[in-house]
């Protein structure tokens, strides 16, 4: 029986001063999908691996079969859909974890029957089983880990999605500390009036970041790596947010936030050399505080989910 | 005597959601000034054309004379300097009319010795000017007017100034009603708190028209000219903004903003046709308005101000 393999991305949502509106995806970190046809109709989870049992297999509660669900629904297909997950993300990180799993899917079903729909039309399918994961439609990890790159949601109504350019040589670093963070917590300290002033900030500072990225001014991406809006009220729920974005600084790198709503922070730097060497920071404040951590070096993806060829462990 | 001639531009400061952030120079209006070497200490202003009588001679209260004691302070110069002002811009219009006087100063001065300075290192003389004009040291007149296209200024501390991209076949049209707008009323109406909403979708929207330059996305840029942080409360100061807006979309304009604290409303077209087509709708608005209205089709300026042979009538 005919089946297809992807891999999606983790990402980075809330990229500092682009809170709410920018993301990006990372190389090397990610979810794979295998789909294959069935006699049986309907959309079915069959096999889930790496997720410690924690992931449902209900169609209407699995974020890969409600997005496949909802693409066949569109496209319009008859057969069944059986989908094998495996987990490459930890869930509930801030790493854009239920993304990653519904991209792969979704990649991997358009391709099974035969790419009906382009790679952006695939966005509102993917946009549904975030809704059903985590209760709104965000877009900021699933664009970034279908597209690839740094992806601009400048607005939802209409969906009004634009890939930035990546400047050769951006690398991230994640620092994912084994701690729980309530994501209800996480948005509750938002404060919902901001002064007129950081609004200003803000601006100027997504401004700059988006005119370094196209510009490759990797200083000019430091000084406006600031967010004044959320992480001042969500870095205080995150152990180590300060002495990492300080002494990562003193190493080289650009900067660093808070990713989607933590508690994972990313660090970007300009080589592979000194997110590695962040890396090594972060472990060593980590030790101090006395937290496992998991830290993951990648360049920044710039293809987005990609087909794999299982049976030749290839990349498509 | 040596003598040398400036040029600078007329500018858009606050442009739309770059509320505080972003102006851009335009191409065909604009004042010149000229200077020379006097064998009497001391900058005087010794001429001033086109201003109706309002502008002072004073050293300490011209902009022009300002500017260039401030920028012989550094340089060091023994001489006298004398200065002529031939006004090309209303005044109190918000289109940049101090700004253009004072680098259209430092341009010529900083030609007349030598060139000791380079163009960026003018910025913080124009600046001290315009505090002299306005009360505060902004860039966001002097900066595009200086340097020419769009200039974004991040950060004031320390003060971070960026060229963008300007999109070939970019137009603007000024619309300059003979309407006296009263710059504390302008500012007044300023909320200094606004909701997290609006934060979010301003910062969308600068990413967004940071983007359609780079990209040169006539589409993007369009869509992310909204502000709503300043101009829903400016905006109703200021007689017939609301049709204009609505008529020159239409038309195909990309779109409309207060232009400094007004009353200029700027709009920018993807051509020189369009760009007259929406000063013609403008000019039928301010009819049935029954004021009389100032209108200019110019392209986005990309040089900044520039020296003039004035004894040839050549840009140099």
């Amino acid at each position: 029986m005919k089946k297809v393999t992807a891999f999606a991305p983790a990402t980075v949502a809330n990229v500092s001063c682009g809170f709410d509106i920018l993301g990006f995806a990372v190389e090397e970190l990610g979810d794979k999908v295998t789909v294959s046809l069935s006699e049986q109709p309907g959309v079915r989870v069959v096999s889930i691996e790496g997720d410690g049992g924690r992931l449902p297999y209900e169609s209407e509660k699995n974020t890969c079969s409600v997005a496949i669900q909802a693409f066949v629904d569109q496209v319009g297909f008859e057969r069944g859909i059986e989908i094998s997950l495996s987990k490459g993300l930890p869930l509930g990180s801030g790493m854009g974890s239920s993304a990653a799993s519904s991209v792969a899917a979704l990649v991997a079903a358009n391709s099974l029957l035969g790419e009906p729909l382009g790679r952006k039309e695939l966005l509102p399918f993917a946009m549904k089983a975030e809704g059903v994961a985590c209760g709104a439609e965000h877009a900021d990890n699933v664009a970034p880990s279908l597209l690839g790159g740094f992806v601009l949601i400048r607005s939802y109504k209409p969906l009004d999605v634009t890939r930035l350019h990546v400047p050769e040589g951006l690398y991230c670093t994640l620092v994912h500390p084994h701690f729980e963070l309530n994501t209800a917590d996480s948005r509750s300290v938002l404060r919902q009036q901001v002064s007129l002033k950081d609004a200003i900030i803000q601006s100027g500072n997504i401004a700059g970041l988006v005119a370094g990225l196209f510009q490759e001014d990797m200083g000019l991406i430091s000084r406006s790596l600031q967010d004044v809006i959320a992480e001042p009220s969500r870095s205080v729920l995150i152990p180590g947010f300060d002495e990492i974005k300080e002494a990562i600084k003193d190493a080289g790198a650009l900067g660093s936030g808070i990713s989607g709503s933590g508690p994972t922070t990313f660090i970007l730097s300009p080589s592979r050399e000194i997110a590695q060497k962040a890396s090594e920071i972060c472990q060593e404040v980590f030790n101090k505080i006395g937290l496992e951590v998991d830290l993951y070096v990648s360049a920044v993806n710039v293809r987005g989910a990609y087909l794999i060829n299982e049976s030749k462990n290839e990349v498509l």
